[in-house]
């Protein structure tokens, strides 16, 4: 017999982790409405031309290539932005700012390593239409707001802006050409330490000297970024970092003068989030103003931050910050015989319709096997009914914690089983 | 420029219609949670044999069929039901009865026409590891409640068994080599009519007496289902007729032996949800007891339904079933000028905290276009924040329906808006 199993690199996301991503997705959403960002679905593939647009054409060796019957080539969406740039050319006249929220898969063909999986999800913000700094600090304050709601504490959030890095080493004689290099190194920092940086900016070849003079100033001017004040950028900055006061969110931001942010389509502000004492990013993003005009749409200014639910989900898991009942169900119905099944049948029913999660055997169990079942499913009560409870129109209601039993009338039944929250 | 368009059957789902699928799935959640089904989320790709075993080699001419880049063959799913099944051959010693929920885009690659998009959500109940008629009847009524949550009325359920349907053409002298064809011609009865099928029978070549003899007794059989007491499938039906009694559903069923559903891998209860007047179905469904097994699992019986979102959300816009706000967002909180921008937003955080959902401008607007911009966006208040505000700590209130305004304590402001829901 054959054996199936998930396709290379993706699976199955069984009950009790898509519990947890449907409670993270319906806490962040409830965040989302609040500042007015609105939910936009753009298809899974999109025309390949329009992927490589954005992800060059070497992006083909990164995602799901394919072609449709038609000959169309075709690729699976590997972010959410693309379909998002795509569907503003599509409409230039929506209503600006367009604030939209997305949650959904993506794909990539990375090699399969732990915490990597070539299908996952995302959610994520964006703004679309304002070139203004105050676009950038509400997805700020709408991100750390989702944060707070979930639990996690100890987040903190690096801010850059790409032009003043680049103002920065100009400033310290880069050269125009290598900037793109030099960006690229930076960008590695806080994977590969300052050594790491240096060894790979003398590599590249680049001027020993102002190798040193960056390096060596990196982490003051982070410390200080009134010395950039005459640079270009500056002003965004430093107007992003006025406006977190306005959301309380200041002490959360973190001015970082090296975050660079791989992807090539970010233009100003960038941002990455992770957690203190972890080596990880929880979520990242930023401005990209040239997108959407890329995209045969207006020139039209962008923001936004991506979620990497994977690891969220992981982080809170280790601390404990799910909250979720082992089981939905609170009460299974339950039938001593044949002759009452269908009337415990009625009861869950009216349970149900009182808003009480409800279960009644199906598989035509005894008695003791449907108590098992509700014990190792670990519902918290059973509703017994056999000919007696039928006559009395009552249940005998089984704490499973206590043991403890008591008859109870069917019309008080919903009440005594809400007031067991 | 490049003019780049969604790829061809696939269409973007615009806020306003995400909005109503979002609410669908909410509502339909919230009912599956109360009888005690639990979320599973398999991969949007299988490999294709795992496809093929379900809807055989055919089925890649109308799947989106693709090599990844280690040669391996996969394809999009086309329902929700394989993915399910591989889950439950994966998982063999999960506790029975599985009672999943799932939401989802699947693709088939049909020509796109009226209504038929490549790409659409399904939504999905099965129960799994339960023979009995209790699942399917459990299914039902949980169904009938999603229908009656989103304020569907006129809906029925017709049901069969195919069990039945074969007894019944046994008994009228058709050999057992001729069931499948009988069985997919019969299975068009609501859409060519009793002609039509009569028509297509005598062009198969069957024997004219009989098709005389089994047309005629269709509609007969269909209204006296006693008529077939004695017959193979009888008692499972008059059993799901009986369990539509305990849940109160009735009313809705009516059993139709031409029901047949398409599908070949439904072995015998098949149910179909329409709506009167209309010749559309919402929903379908039925008992696949083999597929698990043929999977590689073990042999584990199994039933379900699954939803057809599209349409659903096409009748329920017709019947004004959708009773959303243009806009969620409660209050815009305008500033007068740049000087009390940073307050205006203060004050919408402070709202937020307190669970009202508001904007503040992004745009670097005057005044008056940020209350234009908050009435077109049909946004019920604006509060209006100057200097002489900000000194009084209040805002000025205008209900943007009435014109009407007023000053307003910051502390207040909250409640307020609250009380004008």
């Amino acid at each position: 017999m054959t054996d199936f199993q998930p396709a290379k690199g993706t699976k199955d996301i069984a009950p009790d982790e898509m519990r947890r991503l449907l409670f993270v997705f319906d806490t962040c959403r409830k965040v989302f409405e609040k500042y007015g960002f609105v939910p936009l679905e753009t298809p899974a593939f999109e025309n390949f031309e329009l992927l490589a647009a954005k992800g060059g054409e070497g992006v083909k060796d990164e995602i799901y290539f394919f072609k449709d019957k038609g000959g169309r080539d075709l690729g699976l969406r590997f972010d959410m932005t693309v379909g998002l740039a795509r569907f503003i050319a599509n409409n230039p006249s929506i209503q600006k700012p367009f604030k939209r929220y997305a949650f959904g898969k993506v794909w990539r063909y990375d090699n399969p390593q732990a915490m990597r999986w070539r299908e996952f999800y995302q959610l994520d913000i964006d703004t679309i239409g304002s070139p203004q700094v105050e676009a950038d600090a509400e997805c700020l304050a709408c991100f750390c707001e989702c944060l707070d709601a979930l639990g996690i504490k100890n987040y903190y959030i690096r801010v850059n802006n790409r032009k003043l890095l680049k103002a920065f080493l100009a400033s310290k004689s880069v050269p125009e050409k290598n900037m793109d290099g030099w960006f690229r190194t930076i960008d590695k920092l806080d994977k590969i330490g300052k050594e790491g940086v240096e060894k790979e900016l003398l590599e590249k070849g680049f001027d020993k000297k102002i190798v040193k003079d960056v390096l060596d100033n990196l982490e003051k001017v982070s410390k200080n970024p009134e010395k950039l004040k005459n640079m270009e950028g500056y002003q965004e900055l430093a107007r992003l970092i006025g406006l977190a006061k306005a959301y309380d969110i200041s002490e959360k931001i973190k001015f970082d003068i090296s975050l660079v942010r791989g992807l090539e389509y970010y233009t100003g502000l960038v941002f990455e989030i992770g957690i203190k004492d972890l080596k990880i990013s929880l979520a990242g993003g930023g401005r990209y103003d040239k997108m959407i005009k890329a995209f045969g749409g207006p020139d039209l200014p962008a923001t936004g931050i991506s979620f990497g639910l994977s690891r969220l989900i992981l982080y809170m898991e280790e601390k404990n910050l799910f909250n979720l009942p082992k089981n939905i169900v609170k009460v299974f119905v339950a039938n001593v015989d044949e002759s009452s099944k269908e009337y415990a049948m009625e009861v869950a029913q009216e349970l149900r319709k009182c808003g009480i999660t409800a279960e009644t055997d199906l598989m035509g169990k005894k008695l003791g096997k449907q108590l098992e079942y509700a014990s190792s499913a670990g519902i918290p009560f059973v509703a017994i009914i056999g000919g007696d409870e039928i006559k009395q129109k009552s249940v005998k209601l089984r704490n499973m914690k206590t043991g403890n039993e008591k008859m109870v009338k069917i019309e008080k039944l919903a009440d005594m089983l809400k007031e067991n929250e």
